[in-house]
């Protein structure tokens, strides 16, 4: 007789193969599918979201978790996955069902609406489905946390445990460091030469450099493929089956490649998870934050750097020999570590990006106390652009309507951008107290070495420890942004010639 | 409130969305998956089959099914949907778990038995397996379609409305003229000149031309896609998601140009499907023979005739310039409609192609009316393969064992490759007596005129008519060989100089 347990799991690895399949539709869709096929795909994933969430709330699942919470000796292993079951059966079996089709209609209306509204220029069409979804929302929260505030419990589906009352001051502390700093770049004479940059790069030649370099960080090709699509990503099925994708520009090829680099940290963190129970949640990457920090961590920390320069530049001038012939590895990195205030997040670099995410922070935190009014928001985004980037965007669509965010109900989301960020610099700082050559490692390309520390400090962790548990595992503290805040400074005052 | 009708036809959608999920997980796992992630998607799609499963033995069907029994006054759209629903409600149910779960582990289990046997030339060894699965398809056969013979049961699943009755005078026909028009193929001092079609050809090049004559074949990219697998087939999940594939070799073309051709043939089918209730099984194809009868239409009955190389020997010749200078029409008509008598089925040409299917089927026939002794198979199949074709097979390796049919339990699937074949030639000359400037038709290229035919007759009908209904709607008659006898002897005793 299988126990109450393995009946558990015979469901949860169920719920997770179908999730896997989810997975390999969303990625065929926004890689290969043909374009006359996105109503029969839509309803495809509407089938299977259905069956998923049939699955979820499965009435089996409530009594065997019952029946489990009155029996005990389970290692954390699996005490991990009996909780990750809890939390998510009762989120998806606390909610109303008319709740849950309210959220997911206007969601699907708000983000037509919101495209719209984006590509016209009028922000006041998107404010009626906006202040919906934040009513939605905050009732959405009542059900699922109500011990939570609500915006708290908004956060807590991306980066569980964290809370305003953690990011807060953390976000003071960057604010009054950072802003500064930017201004400070602003005000530099000196300006990185990047016009190497620019030229034109064959799309083949940028592929078979990105493969490599994917495949030097440790991506295993044998378990994952890299593809072409509009937003670069990292998708997949499994473990064993890491789709990342990027995109190509013929006159410039860095952005390609830095996401390339970026989507394999994504990757390396999936193709790194613990080789058992693949199938349960315990095995499965920790947050959204964490799940950054590893893309942000090989982005930022490894690519970025000058070691990183010296190694590469020879590959690079080598396939791109006219455009690389006079470059040096310092002018390399100068280049790629140029700062700019912009208006939009995506586009934004290591020193800028912070603020964009503080200013959302600071709007969604506001929407959900009642401190701001929806009406205001375009005026109080061009006054907080203005005093946190020095820069005002002529009009919404560079503005309050850039992020598809919102008109998901995603609210709650963008703070892990910028914690995934403090992490890998944490994360960086730890592994150059463990090895004090590692300078000297990335720039013998024996990338290898700090993959297999990753997986082991972090993609092998699995759930089995929160977020501030594994930090704290580690790093040796918890959250901290003055190690972030310390390698920017020192970075961009020496770069932007600020001493 | 929805009727009975409208509630059973929101099961069927979603049973729909589901297979044309598997659908999608098939393909991409024959086409582009990461070889690592084989374990994975196998669960992935055990899990998919058990869900699809489920759905379609949900109670809630045979109950609606058993209410609408009592109603009436549906139209011939739905009385279609209420049938096929019922016929595959009952194939689902009838079976006791245990007789289902038996044979999806002996067909896997004989899968690798017979790839070992194969590649080992030991017969022997797939012996065992074998008798049980032949056992096994007899016990199903009588609690599916209790009424017909253990082997019609067999057939209707790929053929349904044909049994043996049908088959055989039919195949006795075949075999009455084609083996002596194989003997004068093969005795004919004329073997027509075919060296140009070996060479080197870029593949490149390959995939242009196949894409371009799939394309005025009226093959739809915006609604399907065209990419590379170890064997062609046409999948995808929906008529809006058409997949066909084909494979490359550096020193033949031809393969591939005939293997898109006749996928393009199965995928015009399922993309001009009717436009209503496309997610309904009445909007199906209807049996394996009608879409076998679609490819081989285009691969045989326009793309290997005189006209069709009078069409396109100009691209050809543009393609390949340096192979093709100095060919004729009349050659490369002469070289891909070659006959030869060869062990392997999936290579033989159109006028030897039925004696291999009509081997198996008389040895399946006798398997399960037990006038054959499993352990005489190889024996036998020498024996016919000798009267047939006038050769003998080296090993079993080249003989009994080169198809995988048997070792999945697919016994009745064959048949149809030849009554597609018959009914290819019966369309043909429906459309030549509808036509008859046919020729000039083919030559001038404006191939969309003869699939708007197909699609008009046979793709929109769906599963509205019974195969004979359809035929017979098309063609004026039934199953009728002696079109396809016409068609075969005229041809190639012309070729062969044969009279």
């Amino acid at each position: 007789m299988p126990t109450n347990y393995q009946k558990l799991t015979l469901k949860l690895e169920e719920i997770s193969r179908l999730g896997g399949i989810m997975g390999i539709l969303h990625w065929d869709q926004e890689v290969i599918m043909p374009s006359g096929a996105a109503e029969s795909r839509a309803k495809q994933m509407g089938a299977l979201a259905g069956i998923i969430h049939e699955k979820s709330t499965d009435p089996e699942i409530g009594s065997l978790l019952e029946k489990i919470s009155q029996e005990n000796s389970f290692n954390s292993f699996e005490e991990c996955n009996i909780n990750e079951a809890r939390r998510q059966y009762e989120l998806e079996t606390k909610l109303p069902k008319n709740l849950v089709m309210e959220l997911a209609e206007l969601s699907s209306k708000g983000h037509q609406i919101w495209v719209k509204a984006r590509s016209e220029n009028r922000f006041s069409d998107f404010v009626p489905v906006l202040t919906q979804l934040i009513e939605l929302k905050k009732r959405w929260a009542e059900y699922v946390f109500p011990k939570l505030k609500a915006y708290d419990a908004n956060i807590d589906i991306y980066e569980r445990g964290t809370t305003m009352s953690d990011i807060t001051p953390v976000f003071e502390t960057l604010k009054k460091e950072l802003i500064p700093l930017i201004r400070d770049i602003q005000l530099s004479d000196y300006n990185p030469e990047s016009s190497f940059l620019k030229g034109k790069f064959s799309v083949a030649k940028q592929e078979e450099l990105g493969r490599r370099i994917s495949e030097e960080m440790g991506f295993a090709f044998n378990c994952g493929r890299m593809d072409v699509s509009v937003h670069p990503f990292c998708g997949g099925s499994h473990p064993t089956d890491v789709r990342i994708t990027t995109r190509y520009r013929n006159d410039n090829f860095i952005e390609s490649l830095y996401a390339v680099i970026h989507e394999t940290g994504h990757g390396l963190y999936e193709q790194g998870r613990m080789k058992e129970g693949r199938d349960l949640p315990a095995s499965e990457a920790l947050t959204m934050g964490i799940h950054e920090s590893q893309s942000l961590f090989w982005e930022r920390m490894i690519a970025q750097s000058l070691a990183f320069c010296n190694s590469y530049l020879p590959l690079i001038k080598e396939t791109f020999p006219k455009n690389f012939r006079d470059v040096s590895a310092e002018q390399l990195y100068e280049a790629v570590n140029t700062s700019e205030a912009s208006y939009i997040r995506v586009e934004a670099d290591e020193v800028t990006y912070p603020m964009h995410v503080i200013l959302r922070y600071e709007i969604e935190k506001g929407l959900f106390d009642d401190s701001i009014e929806i009406n205001s928001l375009p005026e109080l985004w061009n006054s907080k652009m203005k005093e946190y980037l020095g820069i005002e965007p002529p009009n919404d669509t560079l503005g309050v309507l850039q992020d598809t965010h919102w008109s998901g109900a995603a609210f709650g989301y963008f703070p892990s951008y910028t914690l995934g960020a403090i992490y890998a610099s944490q994360f960086y700082q730890t592994l150059l107290a463990d090895k004090p050559q590692l300078e000297k490692i990335i720039e013998s390309g024996n990338l290898a070495i700090i993959r297999e520390w990753l997986k082991q400090k972090i993609h092998k962790k699995g759930r089995l420890l929160s977020v501030p548990d594994l930090v704290k595992e580690v790093t040796g503290e918890g959250l901290n942004p003055t190690v972030f805040l310390k390698y920017l400074k020192q970075k961009y005052r020496k770069i932007y010639r600020l001493n």
